[in-house]
């Protein structure tokens, strides 16, 4: 069947482990668990990157970092590469954002182009390649938002709900009520298990879920929707009641050993060394960011719930694909990290949920997959599902309808790549290297993950014996052949990059002139 | 000294045994030799593409084929690619080329984007890069001249003159008359010691040395002019007397080995099983087309004569800087090949001559260069020479302004990089291989020669103890070691992929505004 509609739901920085269908024992996501039931959950799906940005360029490119260049947050996806959106518009399809993408156009080269913001097409490319709906990327600090020329639509209808100020998003949705009535701010760690000054209805949360099912009733057309919620990423401020719904009992213990402080490896060293990773190894840290950080899991959820409500009342089910994932986990303090950036399971692993609605999918409904997948396997599925036309020559990953649909499958990849540019990392600093020399490339098998690090030494951990990956065997002697042979992989994945981006493969594969009939005739006695 | 201006000659398919000066013992080519003297003559220059486009595509934008990803002659130069002309036009820098650059411009993305070709960014792009002059690519061949919109300035000049037809570049200058006054076909091989229809002073060659001159003279501002000769490209077609001034008693022994037959390799197998190949090793192919293609030469060395002694009286050797090089070679039915597409020294080492006037140079003239350079440092060294401030992020290579001005110099490297997507030659066919996958990968250092095939067994060649290649030791059991070391650098020259183009080295580098006054607070207690 194809597919009519697609919502891609994305939440940020959610980890693989905390919702109930993946495990997580406290924190229990009914709404997810019910999809994850008329879906296939896949048990082992990947990100591109371990940080925001780079991570999404790849779901919505269909390419590594490594080909498509935006490297790190603040690095705009280069002007040459197309976007799910690009890709749905020859076929017709209306492709939009609520929420977050944290992609930032390549104004240089619009410069350089002669590309003006104003022009139908300028528009586009500032999104990018999406069509402009309600994109709002979730991080508005004051001095940004100072110096915006452009309003935010959640500011806008918090301030005409009466909550003051130029920045509502900053003094009432991200800060919280101190004890004396002074205004805390929620970009402060210690204040995340204390409640948000705006009651949940009028949360960030819940307005992309309004703006959500505004779209899908406004829309007429053939509609694709990425609905990217900016939660639970920080500042990590749940309203009331989901600031306090969790406490010590309910939290994962910590997953960290003294014995990682032995590792000897600079770059790891120089991650632990940073000044969020000494933050989280302090007391407390932990415990109050968990409670803000499961509480607005489970407001996600409870969203969800209105959501798919008015997906089955609306008549939904039956033609659109729903997709629930995330960009990267967060580390909480484990392996004595905070944040993100490295390769740990708790970071690039993601949980991903898909609904296909068609008939061919009923028979793997309900199914947990253990085959690995990445980010970019979604965008030729979404080309897949909608029956697209469009060249998939740029594309490095593989449609998953074929799992979902249960069918026969040849050959299917055995390890995931994930790759990071920590040249913004205070990371970069402590090791005093250059702009272009923080690159590391993880391999990831059913035995072995494998990190290569640009110019030192690599890693790897033994995931059957340490499935914690405590004990890192990059130095090991004993490992030399392992090593050899995950390097080999990398090998072949960095060489399967698509850089014959301006040609597709119909052009390569057409027959020539080579004839005697005036064509160019080569080496022809 | 800060260079003025800088001439940049390419010959097409030129090897770079094929220069008195490099060590070719008939064919002498006084006015090189002389330039040379000079100059620096760089002995261990390669090119980052044995073929003509992709090769090009890397000396115009200082990138690997893997980055910029123009992987064929027919495939256009993504819209994202900065050339020259792009860089230096930031320096208010003339950039305009006489003759031929084998490159597309990237219509789809100039459709999407909606530039065109008409504005005057659009008609850069379409160059790509470069102010418009006189672009010629140099291959007419009848069938595509008659569809063509665009007139050809040769063509029309050759009209002028009273040669007939709509197209006498085909015609007239790569057509030979027949011994009972039929005009015979310049394409066919056969045909490659017989003159021109046209006079020398007629012919492409001399026509692209004139428009050369016309544009020194005429450009009052700083220039760069990238004068690019077609020959001794096929047609091999040579004017009198330079047709038949070479004969057997002044070429090379062929260089190929009963051995080689017997290499067992899927690839190399394919390129000797392709009909080029078949034909150059055939009995007198390699003589008829010597006589044309050495004649082509001696005749590019006489108009270089012309143009370096108009550069003497029009006093441009005080503040010129002068490149001659080449694209890549040709294999003349050497290792059972024809034309290019693989890594052996005749096709990937090129002759690589480069003049510096300032003062600081004159320490090295004359010197002869055994470092290993490659064609991505020439783009650096433009914008060392001239001082631009142009962001260098992009950019692959090394400035070689050091070595030309014997400055000291911590740290060189120690391989060069090459590599094809042979997914256009026949080859691809025989081996009956998808559109993405027919790539190879070289290393070459000091020593060894490693290429990297990808779905296919390695090669490597031991370049000390057989330095005509023709024993390949990619299978060799002893050699492990070697190859693993070898595999190691390619690993290291992939990884150094330049991919973060949209954000430059001081972006990355700027201090971030993490503070608590309003801005982005991370990992914050």
């Amino acid at each position: 069947m194809k597919v009519k509609n697609i919502l891609f739901i994305m939440a940020d920085q959610l980890r693989w482990d905390y919702l109930s269908c993946y495990g997580h024992p406290h924190l229990k996501t009914p709404h997810l668990d019910n999809l994850a039931k008329k879906a296939i959950m896949f048990e082992s799906a990947y990100v591109q990157a371990p940080v925001c940005g780079p991570s999404r360029a790849s779901y919505y490119t269909g390419r590594t970092v490594f080909s498509h260049g935006s490297t790190w947050n603040q690095v705009p996806l280069p002007i040459g590469e197309l976007t799910i959106g690009d890709y749905l518009r020859q076929s017709g399809i209306k492709t939009c954002v609520v929420g977050k993408t944290h992609m930032r156009p390549d104004i240089n080269s619009m410069n350089r182009l002669g590309i003006s913001k104003t022009t139908e097409i300028g528009s586009i490319v500032m999104e990018p390649g999406f069509d402009p709906y309600e994109r709002d990327d979730g991080l508005h600090p004051n001095n940004i938002m100072k110096k915006s020329e452009k309003k935010l639509s959640y500011n806008e209808w918090l301030n005409k709900l009466g909550y003051d100020g130029n920045n509502p998003w900053d003094s009432w949705a991200n800060s919280v009520d101190g004890e004396k009535g002074e205004v805390l701010s929620g970009w402060r760690l210690r204040n995340s298990n204390k409640p948000s000054r705006l009651p949940e209805k009028h949360s960030e949360t819940a307005f992309m879920t309004n703006r959500a099912i505004d779209f899908i009733k406004e829309t007429k057309e053939q509609w694709f929707l990425h609905l990217s919620y900016i939660k639970p990423h920080w500042p990590y401020i749940a309203p009331a009641p989901y600031h306090n719904m969790y406490s010590q009992n309910q939290f994962y213990p910590v997953q960290r050993s003294d014995s990682e402080k032995n590792i000897n490896h600079p770059v790891y060293k120089a991650f632990m060394e940073n000044s969020i990773s000494k933050t989280f190894s302090q007391e407390n840290v932990r415990e109050t960011v968990l409670a803000g950080y499961m509480g607005l899991i489970k407001q996600i959820d409870d969203n969800l719930g209105r959501l798919f409500k008015f997906l089955e009342e609306n008549g939904n089910m039956q033609d659109t694909m729903i997709v629930f994932t995330s960009d990267h986990g967060d580390y909480h303090g484990d392996h004595w990290l905070g944040e993100k950036e490295l390769f740990h399971e708790q970071i690039v692993k993601v949980p991903m949920i898909i609904y296909d609605p068609s008939k061919e999918a009923n028979k793997t409904r309900g199914k947990k997959e253990k085959r690995f997948i990445e980010a970019i396997d979604l965008l030729p599925t979404f080309l897949d599902a909608v029956e697209s036309k469009a060249s998939k020559h740029r594309l490095e990953g593989s449609s998953l309808i074929p799992i979902l649909r249960d069918e026969k499958i040849s050959k299917w990849r055995e390890s995931v790549f994930s790759e990071i540019d920590y040249s913004f990392n205070e990371a970069r600093k402590i090791l005093d290297i250059g702009a272009s020399d923080a690159r590391a490339y993880m391999i990831r098998n059913d035995k072995w993950k494998y990190i290569y690090y640009k110019g030192f030494p690599p890693q790897l951990f033994d995931l059957e014996k340490d499935k914690d990956e405590f004990n890192d065997l990059g130095q090991s002697k004993d490992h030399q052949n392992i090593l050899n042979q995950m390097k080999d992989i990398l090998l072949e994945r960095l060489t399967d990059r698509k850089n014959r981006t301006a040609a597709d493969d119909e052009f390569v594969l057409k027959e020539r002139d080579y004839s005697e009939d005036g064509g160019i005739m080569i080496g022809v006695w």
